[in-house]
């Protein structure tokens, strides 16, 4: 293995050892001991570098290559330091340590930017501890709102206010934003699904994150006997859900990439063998880039559920939770990426996120985009999530021209 | 309400007393304490009406009134005093108080009958306790194997044996027939459907007991991100089991009555809005009166089923863990049934039983059928179960009228 490959699998190493877990696999939640930890060691490794390093109010971290105009000019990268519960060793983390990589090898081969460049290790984007997601990128611009989480508890019961200021943070004074001097973003992640793979790409260079909507759906139909009532006198909502799924699966697929449609929970009653089902609560999640797109497809699916439970005569409620509209990512900074790649012969292609991440808060507000790498059988949130380390170097590597291409 | 209303009411509530529940309905568990008494309190009973009463070894109990020939041939009726946690009123046991008040009206009307008439108050058939069914019925032949029960237990972790012994009950001593003398078994019991209460007919005159096959299917995809993974990447379980239970239906509708088939429990995993699912466990239950249709049927479903699943790339499991042949009902004894209610002006009607009863252990080794009565909204197993008194009255005297037919 080649040094630069080598201090890849290093600094993997070493930042997960932070809060490694005993499934194998990485557990290290928002304010939690090894959290703490991870962002102080964090802190001494980008001050060796010769950064400025401090953490905000609470507890993002920054760290800062002052450039040589000495202007008020910075370009950032950075991704978030929490991870999901027994999560893998990249989510999150390779934006932090591939972007450490990434300046390293800039100061060596080039020395100081005229820009400055800026790394930030956000405190949260999980939600894996306390219910609110985002906390970390949406602290930068003071939108995170101290209502929702003022009350909200993790699983033991300990307070997210308290568990803040056990760290030693605190909510941030003003809704000011912290990183007005940034005029660029842009974040390294693994992809968490296997498009890359199967088609034998090392970088993606993301247009643009998915929008998506979430519903809760409920079925009331009559729970029967499964012998003694005739088909004809069933109200059996598996029934009334399946023909939901086989239609709205075969609509989504004439519609075509990029909508994906998942049914992922599917809880009936009395569920057992020899009683028709007679209450039923299921999920569905769709996700499109194009919001009309988006919008009209699940109207015409809410339409397409309400037929089915009809035409069956069970009672259907339809609970629409989520409904997040795509964020476009920045052309021009995708172009930086994109020339990026086909000036160092890094085979990339172009396309969207299907996954939420701190870009989709940062681009609205700052000219931002993404590089992806692959996840090896599209595995993530899991301790079997990986990336070949030649697939992470290209995305470092990439990060780096990028890099030199906005701030050198 | 007339007299015969009122007692039919008044002998329901007193059995129903043995066992009554806190959630309103009756809990009366296979050699539980209240089963115990409910027997006992029979069996003084059935005495008190003139019968010889007694206790084979496993607690069925036979209430004898000894006809007039003093010969060896014996009508017989009867059905189960066990019933399910949480049960209803009627299930199982209108068989005996509906038997008891038949034979009792039959005493008071036409005094001693030619042949002996027989009541039995069967020790078991629902399998709430322990997991085992038709304790009861298959005891009368000597079917029911030892080791089948020699080693099981109920939730609290009692042994069967032990529980048996408790009540002061033990296995039979060989495997001869305890009722050598029957030449011929009605049972009388609630629809637990709503086909006779769907189409007003009071009545229904039993030629068989659907055959039936259960099956627990087991399908093995990918679980992957909702939002990362492409359509035509999946190989999602739910997907899968929608169009395993929708053309099934659709092809069981097809076929009509008296076919049912049921899809009532599905767990997926790993159940969760936002992850395709990879695993899904799911049962189908399927019940014809005709063997031949049934297997036809149920075979071409699993050739349906392991098609869905490799279409989606998705291994699946078949397991048909109880296959039960068809039991028709002897057709003398139905029309003597029938022939009753012409005779009587009850309105009948010939169907089949979708559920399983002691009749269907009885009727291959002594000429047997049932009587139906409505079941309210076809509820049972549950304390709603209901019948009006005035069905309630119809079922008895019809059941009345056969024994008549049959032993005077």
């Amino acid at each position: 293995m080649s040094e630069l490959l080598q201090e890849i699998e290093d600094i993997r190493s070493w930042i997960s050892s932070f809060g490694s877990d005993d499934l194998g696999g990485v557990s290290r939640l928002l304010y939690s001991e090894s959290w703490l930890e991870v962002q102080k060691a964090l802190k001494k490794k980008f001050e060796e570098l010769g950064m400025e390093a401090s953490f905000d109010e609470i507890g993002n971290l920054y760290g800062k290559i002052i450039g040589t105009d000495n202007g008020n000019e910075t370009i950032a990268t950075g991704s978030h330091v929490d991870t999901v519960v027994n999560g893998g060793q990249l989510d999150g983390q390779l934006g932090i340590i591939g972007g450490y990589l990434a300046i390293k090898r800039l100061l060596e081969a080039h020395g100081k930017p005229k820009k400055n460049i800026e790394i930030i290790s956000l405190a949260e984007e999980e939600g894996s501890r306390f219910p609110y997601v985002f906390w970390g990128s949406k602290n930068l611009f003071g939108i995170a709102d101290k209502k929702d989480v003022e009350n909200i508890e993790d699983a033991n019961g300990i307070g997210f206010v308290d568990a803040m200021h056990q760290c030693g943070f605190d909510f941030k004074k003003d809704n000011s934003c912290s990183i007005p001097d940034v005029k660029a973003f842009v974040e390294l992640h693994i992809e968490q699904g296997n498009t890359l793979e199967m088609e034998g790409i090392s970088v993606g260079v993301i247009s643009g994150i998915v929008g998506q909507r979430r519903y809760n759906i409920k079925l009331k139909g009559e729970a029967n006997h499964a012998g003694t009532t005739l088909m004809k006198y069933r109200k059996d909502v598996t029934q009334v859900f399946a023909k939901i799924v086989t239609e709205s699966i075969e609509k989504a697929k004439k519609v075509g990439d990029p909508l994906v449609l998942t049914f992922g929970k599917i809880l009936v009653k009395p569920n057992t063998v020899n009683v028709v089902p007679g209450d039923a609560m299921f999920t569905m999640d769709c996700r499109h880039t194009d919001k009309e797109v988006l919008c009209k497809f699940t109207e015409e699916i809410e339409e397409l559920m309400k037929q089915a439970a009809e035409e069956s005569s069970v009672e259907i409620e339809i609970d629409r939770w989520m409904d997040e509209d795509p964020v476009p990512m920045d052309s021009n900074i995708t172009s930086v990426i994109e020339n990026a790649c086909k000036k160092n012969n890094i085979d990339y292609k172009i396309m969207h996120s299907g996954a939420g991440h701190d870009s989709q808060i940062i681009a609205p507000r700052i000219p931002t985009a993404m590089i992806f790498v692959p996840s090896i059988k599209g595995i993530s949130h899991n301790p079997a999530e990986d990336t070949k380390t030649e697939d992470l170097n290209k995305g470092i590597e990439t990060l780096k021209a990028s890099l030199y291409e906005l701030a050198y």
